[in-house]
């Protein structure tokens, strides 16, 4: 719990440390806490800067022996409430833990930030304090959503930094979300679709027929395999690695799914407990449904990654208990680990004149 | 399968002849008649004005014994595709059987038109023959969605009819569907929610936050109780009754929840063969399992009801099988029954005046 910890540092062991941000989300320190002491006994390298109130952290952090010498306390005497709105907490949030989180990111202290705490929040005092990278207009919130792919997961992004996105915007989207796929998933040639009504070229607005245009024009140069429009039902399928939407129809997609999924999930339990039979095939079934259970668990890959800011933050749902946490800290720092805010800007970067190119012609191939 | 079926009809006996286009769907005629004779099998009044190729019919029909003067064929040159472009449909599809069957119910022949065909055709069609009721901007397609409330759906609208929505038009959705819901579902005083991607009053979009001042303003005058911005997860929830958005937004939170309890089922058809025990507790929970999938099987919701037209249009599923269609049917009759078109056009037509009040009332409040 001292400086020393993570003092004299080189940059491999900066890629071990995580900032954290405690007095975000639902369930307060104590979730935020019990997430990384989970974290640390799993693995041995990772370290902390947390940031919060001091003695409220020095109590629960003291009470886990696994903490000890992992940990470093960073006082803040404020924490941005759940419902605060994004430009007041970007206007007043200085001296938050919120944002003592994400300055350790932008101070080069720790590699990725993690936070359950107001979303909007969290991006607003994000894009302040870290800026957009290069090239990049709008920044994008990035989850892995369960699917049939080998690799487990599909990403879908965005899934609510911004409520629109332009045909630019969306082409960046599938590039960020291509590389998301290939550091975090492992996916080398990631296919990318990209969301609407219908799968005929012909359907949905002008800016998706103007985004499906510039992403198959720049899909080769990028390493990435345009599979054209998607369906809601494409998303969890293994016909595609990457879905790009806007943040408004993401969200609303993500809150959808999430509720589907938790409706059915009480439907099957009212079935199993309806019969003396059912409540014996629930006993026979138990373990594999457990393990059902376990594998298409929303907490086991709970975290929004932020992408195109110039250092990477990862949300984690409010309401995470400390296993949520434990599987946000678990995604930082993997991503840290691989480097993944640097080679995303490199690949962003290097494809924006080309990006803004293939926009310039496809906007005079229109006539506009 | 004469013309005497149908003549010398009183008004109320009309209310028993639906319209069907049976050349529409991936499946064909086939499952179509198939839903047909399942509802006759169900329901003794109902009769039929069937849409299609005569000789196809009169050999599909002749081979059930339960639709013989039930049916009167009207013989069609040409089908839709289900890829052909709406506007293509419109200019060149006089004389199939999806123009046939929608002009039945302009002619004052069948109450309600039923159709498994080109959702994007059958509206434009529709749109085109029999026109949009007074004060309607936009139709919507409206579903029921199944749910936690007694009556086992909220309705769901627009799925689209369009990809998008002004604040006028959420507004007349939102009277509309509670219309819906009234009507079809028997809630007195329906709740409606506007879909958002929070439910704090300054989240989403500028057209969101004037239809919730317009919705709010008009809510008592209209019988409905309006909550409020709503999410992706109370879609199914007991929160509300109707839920109200664009048909983009609409078309891609239905594909999504679809596609979610597809792999859902999936998933758990995989955990149930794991092992030797689970196949035993599949054995034991079979009946509960059973009637599981029967209570959220989509093809016993199937049809999206064409809304604010000068007729009603249902829409079944274009992969509907005969059980899928006999659904659609059912829910026909029971609009046809009602007198629902003359309903919801009375009750819009009453609020129009009142409607645009509010829009204007709100826009100078605003300084617009």
């Amino acid at each position: 719990m001292t400086d020393d910890v993570i003092e004299n540092r080189s940059p491999s062991d900066l890629r071990t440390v995580i900032s954290v941000d405690a007095m975000g989300g639902d369930r307060g320190a104590e979730a935020v806490v019990g997430g990384m002491a989970l974290s640390a006994e799993i693995n041995p390298e990772i370290r902390f800067i947390v940031h919060g109130d001091s003695a409220r952290l020095e109590e629960l952090i003291g009470k886990r022996a696994i903490l000890s010498e992992r940990c470093e306390i960073r006082h803040a005497d404020s924490a941005i409430a759940m419902d605060e709105k994004p430009s007041h907490a970007m206007r007043n949030g200085k001296g938050s833990s919120m944002w003592g989180a994400i300055d350790s990111v932008r101070d080069g202290e720790a590699t990725v930030a993690v936070s359950c705490g107001n979303t909007g929040a969290l991006m607003a005092i994000s894009m302040v304090r870290l800026r957009r990278a290069p090239g990049v207009n709008r920044p994008a919130i990035a989850i892995l959503w369960p699917s049939d792919n080998p690799q487990n997961y599909n990403v879908m992004l965005d899934v609510g930094a911004d409520i629109k996105a332009d045909a630019p915007d969306l082409l960046k989207f599938a590039l960020m979300g291509a590389s998301y796929a290939r550091n975090g998933l492992g996916v080398a040639i990631p296919r990318v679709g990209l969301l609407n009504v219908g799968t005929e070229e012909h359907k949905g607005r002008a800016e998706l027929k103007e985004a499906h245009e510039m992403i198959a024009a720049s899909s080769s140069q990028n390493d990435i395999v345009f599979v054209g429009f998607v369906e809601g039902g494409d998303i969890p399928s293994d016909r595609v690695d990457v879905i790009v939407t806007d943040g408004f129809t993401g969200n609303v997609a993500l809150k959808t799914a999430e509720g589907t999924a938790k409706a059915i999930g009480r439907q099957l339990r009212a079935a199993f407990k309806r019969t003396l039979m059912s409540r014996l095939g629930a006993l026979f079934a138990y373990s594999s449904m457990r393990q059902l259970r376990e594998k298409i668990d929303p907490r086991r890959a709970n975290g929004g990654v932020f992408l195109g800011l110039n250092g990477t933050v990862i949300k984690s749902h409010g309401s995470a208990d400390a296993t949520g946490v434990s599987a946000a800290i678990k995604l930082a720092f993997t991503l840290a680990q691989l480097g993944f805010a640097d080679k995303i800007a490199a690949r962003v970067a290097s494809a924006v004149p080309h990006g803004d190119d293939v926009a310039n012609a496809v906007r005079s191939e229109n006539g506009e």
